[in-house]
């Protein structure tokens, strides 16, 4: 019978699974639009800040987002240290941005976002994800298909980092998780560039988008690791794959990649150091069983159908 | 407007702050109870297997509960390997005691808990959790009060297990989080055993309870130590705190971690091993912090206040 | 971003249409199970007191059941007062045997359920709902269904209600709300009976299946009429269809009304008397529009689908 | 364990009591706004069509308001047709003007409400409801608080309608539910002029502040007469006072109720004609006795305190 003193009136609910959802109280709706690709929102909440969502599927927040964005990017680069040139695929919110410039070493970074209403929106309303990294003079915003900017890009990445929304069926985002699209990320890579692709939640019970994930790419580059973090809004521990035809250190030495970041970076991180890194590669055993055991890729013809819906699938059905 | 196909119409909320509720799905109700002490419900969800409900606070699930029983008690048994007395505070779902119960050395395992109709409930409905851990002769379930166990017990437990309900007000646990009751059970233990505490979420937004609980172990015993884990149930990340007058090991190594476990336990584990162990250990960079810059220390005079109602609470309210 | 202090961590949900929902707060659960037939909760709730829910659908509840049973009983039986033997198809609370045996003239009344596991929860923990009706030795309870005691009964009921939950998929009763089945009442009638039919919402969005029940039972009896309530549970208002060969009265003055109540019932109405009998006869003339241009016919070929899922649906789809 | 096929990721709540609540999925925010009085929301949703939101508290929608709206208005000017000058207190949606100009008696339309910011986003989103009701020359919209305004009018309404949101505390309309303020609604009529008084929920459970309304009003004007009506998305049966000190019908003749709209509206009437204007007035047996014991009387020292919280509650608790 306990029960709580609810302070909204308008909730945004994230579907885990059908026997789970996720509501945050809204006390502010700071953009709300129904654009070409997807259904976006950006509100104010009470427990953490402001948020982007996406077709229901919340995509960051500022109480909680550099939980995510810093182990996204910043082990991706510090294997490649100094990285200078960096493509982003996805990230509309300017926060995956703003982590690769902090690295000194940067000198181009291209993102690429099909939803030009997202990334404006973004822009305007979380000045506090992507502080600035707009005005940065090293950032090019391409507003394009993924798909259709790899086949015709310059082929000398030293990072690739894929921050695709969940690839929901119908959603904008799905192909873009396939062996096919992933041979054209390795073909625009340098020799030895790095892949970082964000590979979904890693509970136990629902672990296959990370292991599928994570045996696709291994079926293309030489070399691949798995990192987890912990991102509260998610619900989920959350997971990366990092991919390379390079040997990947999955054991960093916290002094030293300490040392790195002082070198290189201009400071300001809040979760990752060397200890955190380390912690983000040492993976819970059950997640390892689980990884070695999967043989599944994901191909054009079987891509992976991640829970949730898209805007046409939901118009679609209602007719 | 995407939505979802939700397969249920009687749901779980659980109340994270007055701002964002999560809510689990009931397939299945095993057993509803208002007991003398507070509201008990077993519950059966379509995600996450069968779970435990007390107050509204989900306690633990078939589902996931491995991640939080096993990071519990391993770390705080291999820290002082091979014990042989191990007291139990709560735990009424008995998988704490299978956690102890798997090592060999164990002779000896008391568990007291509060509430006899949630200890029966859970032998009765929650096989997959004990394991058979309540028919192991080196197993004696005591239903008292925890406070006054400690004032009558023997003085030599290698181990003390916090595994309390979260100190929410007017529910039955939140004088075992002060520094009064920690002086009891530091009394209670022998020269160089530990204690271990379940010590709340660890979100960026919400690390106050933790933080205070590691202060106020800190201005009793020698050492502390801060772990965390990740249950997707519990929504935020999760933490322990290790305390003891002896030296703790921060940094295990994994290779000698997974030749104990192999000696003297008899298997089984599905989450720790070596180098998880290591993992739970190495926080990220922004928790380190927060742990060093707290001073304040729980005591009877100013206990923790953790978000959530009681029984006896939402009873008074509704008078 | 106002909000509200609630009360409850356990909620039933009824889901009204895929873009609206009522939640309960449930304060104690009295009874839960899975029978045969369906999934059956008696509730306690903080708004409405104790209630039934099958499949997901609130069947009535001690805070309002009165604004249904009586409107859905009285007008039938002042109609072709005083009536001797009365047949009740469905109605597991007692609490339409209730209503009907509140009559003096009133011999026999058998009620005809399909879940004797329902009948026996009811009589059990709904005192407030039978009164006592389960031990009126006029009331005889026969565990059926309703289709098959059709077949075999003796023809010569004066009154016969069916207060059915319902027509959702897969669930229990749709058959009987076709034009087959009422047949099968007609022929069960005495000449001038009258057969009284739970006719569902009746709000601007969903009249269909008000509206092709009342032109379902016009295409086989010479008389029908409707009626509305207004039951705050159920959000909708909500409606029953008369049906007889003989003529109904749908202006029926009040002040013989409240004669023929005091004369032939021991009392105790809450709703019902003369003048709000009227009121239940005199509907707005958006619903007596669209009633008269309805033409469809519910037939086992073509029956009712209304929104919910039954057990059986819902097990299917979790396959 | 059945559930449904939710089509919406973003959900209004409307908070009936501490231990239910009424959800709605939203498939577009049309306007979100925090004015300097209220939070207002203009959502489209899938069931009921777009609404109108304040403070959490749901004001009227195209799917239903016509039975809100018709009743509130037409039975006023039907006792005192053909009525030249009313008043509107309230009544942003312009939903209310719209009945109101129907009547080509009609001379002059005087509406006051508090917030412009409500009435501009209804007059642009709202096109369904208003119907062009602000562009007719006989409508003047006046932005003031109504309890000034009162003060200084000219004292010569044939009727006036006070259609203002629940009297919530902190919300800004509840001074206007006392004795004080009637009084000088009265003082601002012609001799047998009427007003009437939106009145709130009427079901079972909380009748109170129709009661306490009718007592108060009957404690001024020597007529008043109740009459309920019912909207789905109110959950409850909803309710009005008239008061006048003239006498007031409340057994209206249908047919001649039918000839007067005839000749001295444009029609387009969706729920009001003869008879179901009698069925409005026609109370349940329990909500007449409850009206008759009731004789407290709302005054500015012990005004109505309505479930809900205004906005500026709400900021003050969250200090």
């Amino acid at each position: 019978m306990p029960g709580s003193d609810l302070k909204s009136d308008l909730w945004v609910y994230e579907y885990v699974t059908p026997w789970d959802y996720y509501a945050h109280g809204v006390t502010n709706m700071l953009r709300y639009a129904r654009t070409e690709f997807q259904e976006m929102m950006i509100v104010e909440t009470g427990a953490y800040g402001k948020a982007l969502v996406l077709d229901g599927k919340w995509q960051s927040c500022t109480g909680d987002e550099f939980l995510y964005h810093e182990p996204l990017v910043q082990p991706a680069l510090l294997q490649r240290a100094p990285a200078r040139n960096v493509l982003i695929l996805g990230g509309g919110e300017g926060a995956t941005a703003r982590e690769v410039l902090r690295w000194n070493s940067v000198k181009r970074v291209v993102m690429i976002d099909i939803d030009r209403q997202v990334v404006d929106a973004c822009r305007e309303h979380l000045p506090e994800m992507h502080q600035g990294a707009f005005d940065d003079p090293r950032l090019e915003v391409v507003i394009a298909d993924a798909l259709e900017y790899l086949d015709q890009t310059d082929h000398d990445w030293d990072v690739i980092i894929s921050d695709l929304s969940d690839p929901i069926e119908e959603g904008p985002s799905f192909k873009l998780f396939t062996r096919e699209y992933f041979e054209k990320t390795r073909a625009s890579l340098t020799g030895g560039g790095v892949l970082v692709v964000q590979a979904g939640p890693v509970a136990p019970v629902e672990m296959h988008l990370h292991c599928r994930l994570a045996s696709t790419l291994h079926s293309i580059f030489k070399h691949t690791a798995s990192l987890t973090t912990y991102v509260p809004t998610y619900v989920s521990p959350w997971s990366f794959v990092l991919a390379s035809d390079a040997p990947l250190d999955t054991t960093p030495n916290p002094v030293r990649i300490d040392d790195t970041l002082r070198e290189h970076t201009r400071g300001g991180l809040r979760m990752i150091d060397g200890q955190a890194l380390l912690g983000c590669y040492l993976l819970p055993k059950h997640l390892r069983a689980a990884i070695e055991r999967e043989s599944e890729v994901y191909t054009l013809a079987k891509p992976p159908k991640f829970f949730g819906h898209g805007i046409s699938a939901a118009s679609a059905e209602s007719d």
